[in-house]
């Protein structure tokens, strides 16, 4: 069975708009990166919400547990702003425990060419196929359990509580 | 313990020389790679040879195979050109049991901007980590059992023998 | 005899914070970009501010007539936000009269990867070369005289007043 | 009136093969360049032949020199590869006299990231509009005259004659 992929925005999709400097969202470039890699195994993408992950709101989060829950597949990947993953991560724990959950991201955007996203994307695509049930975020080349990880807002690397 | 990675060349590390034209092997662009992923897990990289996996011999893969059992880790992973990627890949599994060894490559030189080699090497560095001992061939966003695979010279992806 | 690069900042030099998701200014990169256009027309490079151009006040502007007139060298070009470029251009045409100089800037950071900064810069370089003395802006493949060019707001190109 | 632009081929245009990895040409990445670049001069794009300089016989520099003379413009710009750039010069000094023609080229594929032809193609369509007639080769941020060029094979940069 495919892999189900979702889009809630964060860094890893954000534009540079050249008319006033600002970034923004347009669409998703999971597509791109997707070919970028020559991947090969199935997955279906949808496209939940395109924000910030700082402006996600109980709302926009009870949507995603209600997309993750309706899905048919079984393994998931959510991609996400850095700065509420862990947030997000608890709810789904709370709420779901039949699938293997992996939320990722990027520290710089895509489009920026220096970005990370390719990395994490392949990172997060592998550990959705061997993790067992559980949720989990997918960064700096590791996986955390959603009980055990936050980011560390002065080094914006991800790491264990204790 | 950390994750021992080899590299032994291919694709992967192959650069552009401007004065003739050729692709050429000069360092490998590992370090590089994981710096771009903000990787955290904790690696140590050795350069075995750096060589065009076409020209890899029987010699060459004894001492892959030697560099392996001689390490300490029990998780490797082995950048590998494609092309000879499930030969190596079978001549590791016929002399090592104990250990979770991943080979992955590129299809474009890192260096040369749409490489694939950034997505292969998150998926083989999360492959390493979640699979039990073996040895695995990681590509287009996959893994394959060691004697279930091989490189579809048409299409230039990897893919099960039936 | 050298060409004098004078550095402003703008959008040219700006980068992404990837710890706060803001573009800010930390170094010029002029040299890289020399380097990778293998430029081999002799230049000294000065950075004179580090500003987004829409914060330059008339003190910045004098200080950049101030440098342009000391300089040696009388071919000078300038990297420049885009957003007050002809102004700037304006303030130098009444106060020089004995050099060409050409203002350049870009519309996407040249760390983003699609910036238009290593092409109009290659252009700039061209055009301080060839032209007459003068004050000129070169974007978008063409020079414009300091009398005679604005930027379209709405579609970010620059363009004859009439 | 516009410039018209004949792309050759030459290192600007080539592309990595990744099912053998050879080095091979498609179509001209003329167009994506001058997006890039956010080019507005009015330019008439066409593709007189796709080879490697080293290849190019006195036919088709003869063909060259046909569709420059046949071209209703005055301003002229030639991709073209480095190894023979000066030669296919001196055979169009020796047939036209009435146009301004740059050769320019890149020593790094387009598509490989690290290019310089962005930054060739900014200043052969700066010069191409300021030089007087006749013929130049714009490379390394400079041009030259027809009669005082070679590529320095050991550098691989430009240079004059004496």
């Amino acid at each position: 069975m495919a892999i189900r992929i979702f889009i809630t925005g964060g860094t890893f999709d954000k534009e540079y708009n050249e008319l006033n400097g600002e970034l923004f969202f347009k669409e998703t470039h999971m597509h791109d990166l997707l070919e970028l890699g020559r991947n090969k195994t199935p997955v279906v993408i949808t496209t939940l919400m395109m924000i910030d992950s700082l402006e996600m709101t109980d709302k926009d989060r009870e949507w995603i547990v209600y997309q993750c829950n309706q899905a048919a597949e079984d393994k998931i990947i959510i991609t996400h702003g850095t700065d509420t993953m862990a947030e997000t991560a608890k709810v789904l724990a709370k709420n779901i425990n039949n699938k293997t959950i992996v939320l990722t991201g990027a520290m710089i955007p895509i489009k920026f060419g220096s970005s990370d996203g390719l990395f994490n994307l392949g990172s997060a695509l592998a550990f959705v196929q061997t993790l067992t049930h559980g949720i989990y975020v997918a960064m700096n080349g590791r996986y955390f359990n959603w009980d055990n990880v936050r980011k560390n807002k002065l080094t914006g690397r991800f790491e264990e509580l204790k």
